[in-house]
């Protein structure tokens, strides 16, 4: 019996910015709140959901962990023009021009990825 | 129509390292493989799944994002115990003695907490 992986927990120096734009980002909800915490997740309660944890320290490297999003219900460019008016912003990690995915960063620098592939042609491939 | 998390990343300098620690760790099962990237995941295809990637650059800070675990079946001590059997090792990022949670990181360093309660407590709550 093995460990289910519960929280994906985001270090932040404004935990507030941060939980509000990955709410945004995933139409996700807060479902908890405490001092130095805030905890967001889907309305299904379904696992993993997201801690997002005050920190003194700013971000300084790029980070080792990052997320891959996928649009769901809308075409990949509608989605990042989605993304990019949320705050998001284009981020070059070297990835050069020739890859299928976009990066972008939240608001305190955190870098993720935008497929190329919607949710439905995912599902449809299964 | 938000976005879905569809992948959490990782960097590695040594993928297959790091993905049979995190198969082991949650009993998951590589799903893809390439040159550069080994992807791993649930049995029952659920998202999201964890890409492990090869990067040339090693792990300099602590991680901004990390994973906390639930024991799941039996005792969080026993599933600590097996934990560290895989490799895990007890990690000090300043959290103290009295905190709920252990805190380990993975073969490349990459922290991670189990949390003191199981998954079966949590869904008693519910």
């Amino acid at each position: 019996m093995p460990s289910q992986l519960a929280v994906i927990a985001i270090d932040a120096i404004q935990p507030q910015v941060v939980a509000d734009f990955w709410c945004a980002v995933l139409g996700w909800h807060v479902v908890d709140e405490d001092t130095d915490i805030i905890s967001i997740g889907p309305h299904d309660s379904s696992w993993p959901s997201i801690d997002v944890i005050a920190v003194p320290e700013g971000k300084t490297v790029k980070n080792r962990l990052h997320f891959d999003l996928r649009a769901d219900g809308v075409s990949t460019s509608e989605e990042l023009q989605r993304l990019l008016a949320l705050g998001a912003r284009r981020t070059d990690v070297g990835q050069g021009r020739d890859v299928s995915w976009v990066v972008l960063s939240d608001p305190e620098g955190n870098e993720f990825c935008l497929l190329s592939r919607s949710v439905q042609d995912v599902e449809d491939e299964k």
